[in-house]
């Protein structure tokens, strides 16, 4: 992330040079706090970070109504242990911050009131559970903030300002849409209302203006084609006109028109957050090197020995080589000093992944050449190298673990082990279409998906959240699902008479209900496809209140018009960047200085030899390859595959390119009329902080 | 259309100029053929020309199967009646055209092809029916040429060939689509297979790869979500997470990346397209420049005489003040010569709407003062003015003769026809909408689409005539439909007892079927919608052969895979370009010309206006507020609204400003490497003929 190197980087020029306070830092510069700053973004930090919150979300499984039920006090006691973890983490940012910045940031104000929130919840229910009084765990709600407002989940805050963002537009669109609905709704009550048509099911046919006006806002999602139109139809064959207008107006364009204004409003954001990121790294960039900057003739610069000392603080765990080739980039006449146009790029040459490859044999081949020739190694090194196939294999090991555990509680035999480890050694087939030329940009855009969708996975996981605990306080135990062979009563009809004949019964829809946790999100899921929907807003309309149905409206206006458009618009940006975009220009840079320098190793050679050894590896050693060539320091780089990025860098990738970098940035004026509501620097850089 | 304006032009300087043959014209020039050329081009003959067209089409509805059957002897001498028209269509074409080029155009041949094949099947059909043998009308399939291929159809040719563009790009998605949905089905087979689950209906579930295959397509469409997973999530809940990893590669990846191949391919042909034409507009420009040229000190320019008589002939129906108008935008300095520049400008000038408003009072209000003031004349006035509400009252008065005509056959009374013009009239609140600021956005780009929504109209009409004549030869008569109280044996089975218990007679789909055009082209409609396409797959397969499910599919395949997804594209590109592009070059500079000569009538000021007075109109005289300016010849001008454009003038407005025009075009090499298959100039030009 470029950004938190570029933090980092004015941080440890801050430390470095000793500098005293300085008003554009948010973050304390003492010996200690740099310390436990360095501590705080701790890979280990983070990564229990995210155990707690997703563990804190995953107390809903446990909790009543529970997929597994645990007793109350295990369930709590868990809960106020997150909640104390969550605090402390909290606190050591607090140390590292200095203090007007941090109490500023709504996000540690939003951190806070959570969990207060949320003790208070416990304690009530707590109580009240004592004196055997139910209540409602109200503040379950609140869980998601924790996923939002920590400083790591940055992709989804920015999704979701998106979303905020795009909501005015979205409403104009939709308030006319909402206009053309209701014409049609009042078009179809007048043509269809006094002619006594039954549905299928036997009920009246368009007689209750609101009942058309959930018809046709079903239709326009197109779940209920054509059963909605047939009574009509039968009737009249002209009537379909009605209905084929309809569907032209409301789900063709307006459908595509939502989409349109996502797509538009979230691009335009994106690129002002890019823009903002990319104008503050440039911005920091530049305060370090004016804190670590000495003369040098006519201009100021970066003396080698500070700028290594920089280097090593802030990529502790890059080799010397690397380091080297750096300095060689950004000191390229070796003056011994770096110039502050190549100063400013370090934040982005730290971020390209650089491969060292060691021009000499394996030590076993020196040590054990038996050994080293021998099958199993030969074997065991062509694994190595395959790492494509070697994910698989390790997915085929957990799976058989996952099977082997699975089969004490189910009755799985090991003939279905070995089906879903055959099943997955097909998946090897990838790599034969990935070699084939013609669909490598394709599937380039689907490996660029994946990171991106854990941000819309998080972003689902909130919103999935907060209407699965609204569904289970709506909903929950109303529907009952029994075996097939059940003896219980209203078996066939979900054990509720009130579905009695209904489309959801007679569908054996049963086991979708909202009586726990997993089953909501399964609902939601089905809810999220669409198809159906309407079945289970009546079905559970009809065991709850008619107005159940505006939790099933809600729900697809957040979850379909909003979310799902925000993915298909992110697919459809990912696709065309691939398509326009082929290196971003910092990377043909450094990929140029290797070149030049004569220690790299052309990417294409490997991957060409990668394509021949498709599918069994024939021996060939990088190690001979690279020797072939002039060689200063017995090293070559090559940079890694640009297949494997971060959410950030495809994001920056897609904006960079437009967004001019050369020059100063705009001006802090030009950066206001950009960002009005930023407040410069502390608001924006806490915001990137960490 | 510019494109055609251009080379009326050229052909108009040629015919002024008296010039020989020229190269660069594939027109004869002779006076006779340019009197040719323009009864060609007259609008009565492209309406005639298009009412053939569609009565050739529509003859389906009156052929076996008939919606309303006529005598063969009819249809048949009314499809040679056609079929003559065609052809006198095609040497009325052929006179003015050169002979290799009109030789050289596929066009032609297609047509002539496609007479030639229409005779020869009617001539067999009607002989082999003398004799009692029911045969085959295939040739009713290349009925649809007629309409791609005349050359008013430019627009449909060109989405046409955006398709054939696209679909390279798209096989490649798709074979990856179908190998994901190939392995999905794989592990389906396994996992699921041999558990003997059951579905809803009791069939036994995912035991056919075959079937699996099919049952996980039409999960990609959503359509029999989730019933579909219900047998597997019931047996358990782990299943259905197999079934979400589904959805989200195929249904929202997979789908999204169709979109965006579709999308990026349609706009990049659509951009070429546009290129071309603007470049042939610019050639074509110069070449009647070159002809007409004089030399005038030391540049060449065109006199003034003969751009008028040039003026007066390519636009014989513009108002003399309109022609002075275009004069001095030409001939700004008033040299009395016309530049090179200026009249390359000259065909965008032309196709620029200018409304010239008389600054004189009404002649009614001069003669008969008493009458011009009464109310009904002030009331014929407003409605004059009031030109949206004027639309709806004249739809609301074609209904309302509809529905008498229809009185007469069905049994609609006088209240329903009252209700339908009350409805008519609520959809004045639209104009209320649009005075709204912030729905004006959205509101334009809903009416720009208006008129492209007819090129998708055309493609759609070829598409659904294709299906529905193949479909009607697989499925006439197979299902019937029988009113809700028949004795007919298997009347709830739509007459076949193949469909018992199917899910297609349970939800009463009888009256969707093949059995005349009428109802295909309904069905496909609903196919279009997808929701429960399946049904009709499966219920159509149930009633003939297994194999008939791929008629379903192909038709998925082009209709909702291809052609909606370019609707969808065209309404996003539409969007976008309604909110980045303003108001075209050209068009300013007229405004700005008007504005400068003070002949002009604010456009703001006339649309506040008509703002304040939104319900009730106010009395404003035009005239007076024209009068407050210096007039040079009592005359204004104003722009038409930009609102109502044609197809061609919407696709240049998208991507002309992209397209450098002030310099000399591309070279003919670089045009060349654009367009790899054009033959320069007869292809192109003919192509654009017309």
């Amino acid at each position: 992330m470029a950004e938190a190197a570029s933090q980092d980087l004015l941080l440890a020029a801050a430390f470095v040079s000793d500098a005293q306070y300085n008003r554009n830092i948010p973050f304390k510069t003492s010996p200690e706090a740099v310390r436990l700053y360095y501590l705080y973004n701790h890979w280990i930090m983070r990564t229990a970070t995210y155990f707690f919150i997703f563990l804190n979300l995953s107390l809903a499984v446990f909790e009543e109504p529970a997929v597994y039920p645990l007793p109350f006090l295990v369930t709590s006691v868990v809960e106020v242990l997150c909640l104390v973890v969550f605090f402390g983490r909290l606190t050591h940012f607090a140390k590292v911050t200095l203090r007007n910045v941090f109490w500023k940031d709504t996000k540690n104000i939003c951190i806070m009131v959570a969990i207060l929130l949320s003790l208070t919840d416990l304690a009530i229910y707590g109580v009240l559970r004592m004196y055997d009084v139910r209540s409602i765990r109200w503040s379950r709600i609140v869980r998601p903030i924790f996923l939002i407002n920590f400083a790591e989940s940055r992709q989804i805050r920015r999704a979701f300002r998106s979303i905020r963002n795009t909501l005015p537009e979205i409403t104009y669109v939709f308030l006319l849409f909402m206009f053309s609905l209701l014409m049609f709704s009042l078009m179809a009550l007048k043509l269809f209302g006094e002619r006594n048509l039954q549905t299928a099911e036997g009920l009246p046919y368009f007689k209750n203006y609101l009942e058309i006006v959930f018809d046709l806002y079903v239709l326009v999602t197109t779940a209920n084609s054509p059963d909605v139109m047939m009574p009509a139809f039968d009737f009249s064959s002209w009537y379909a006109l009605f209905f084929i207008a309809f569907v032209i107006v409301n789900t063709y364009i307006f459908m595509s028109l939502f989409l349109a204004v996502v797509y538009n409003n979230y691009k335009k954001h994106l690129k002002n957050e890019i823009r903002k990121l990319a104008y503050m790294k440039h911005c920091k960039m530049i305060e370090a090197f004016n804190i670590l900057k000495e003369e040098e003739g006519a201009q100021f610069v970066v003396r080698e020995a500070q700028w290594k000392q920089l280097v090593k603080l802030v990529a502790p765990d890059i080799s010397n080589s690397h380091r080297e080739l750096l300095l060689r980039i950004s000191d390229d006449e070796q003056k011994g000093f770096i110039d502050k146009k190549s100063f400013v790029q370090l934040a982005d040459l730290l971020n390209i992944q650089v491969i060292t490859l060691k021009i000499r044999s394996h030590p076993l081949g020196q040590w054990m050449p038996g050994v080293y020739k021998s099958a199993v190694s030969r074997f065991l090194r062509s694994m190595v190298r395959h790492r494509f196939d070697t994910l698989i294999i390790f997915a085929a090991l957990t799976a058989t673990i996952l099977n082997t555990t699975l089969k004490s509680t189910t009755k799985y035999n090991s003939q279905q082990i070995l089906d879903i480890v055959f099943i997955l050694r097909v998946l090897r087939l990838i790599r034969i279409v990935d070699s084939i030329q013609r669909f490598r940009v394709i599937m380039n855009t689907l490996i660029n998906i994946v990171p991106t969708m854990l941000t819309f996975g998080g972003l689902t996981l909130v919103v999935y959240c907060v209407f699965a605990i609204i569904g289970m306080e709506l909903f929950h135990g109303k529907i009952q699902f029994f075996p097939a062979n059940s003896n219980a009563p209203h078996s066939l009809e979900c054990g509720n008479a009130a579905l009695k004949d209904s489309l959801f019964a007679r569908a054996k829809y049963c086991k979708n209900n909202f009586n726990n946790f997993a089953s909501s999100f399964i609902v939601l899921m089905e809810l999220t496809v669409v198809n159906q929907w309407h079945v289970f807003a009546n079905g559970f309309a009809n065991v709850t209140v008619q107005p159940a149905k505006l939790y099933f409206i809600a729900f697809h206006i957040v979850m379909v018009i909003i979310i799902v458009n925000i993915f298909v618009s992110f697919i459809l940006e990912a696709f065309f960047v691939e398509y326009s975009l082929e290196k971003s220009e910092v990377e043909t840079a450094i990929e140029q200085k290797i070149q030049e320098l004569g220690m790299g190793v052309q990417e294409d050679e490997l991957q060409d030899e990668h394509l021949l050894d498709n599918m069994e590896s024939a021996e060939h050693d990088l190690e001979g390859e690279g020797g072939t060539k002039p060689q200063s320091k017995g090293l070559v780089f090559k940079i890694a595959s640009k297949r494997y990025r971060t959410v950030d860098s495809l994001l920056q990738r897609m904006f960079e390119a437009e967004i001019p970098l050369e020059d100063e940035g705009p001006s802090v004026e030009e950066f206001l009329n950009l960002f009005p509501t930023a407040a410069i620097p502390s608001n924006v850089t806490s915001e990137s902080a960490a």
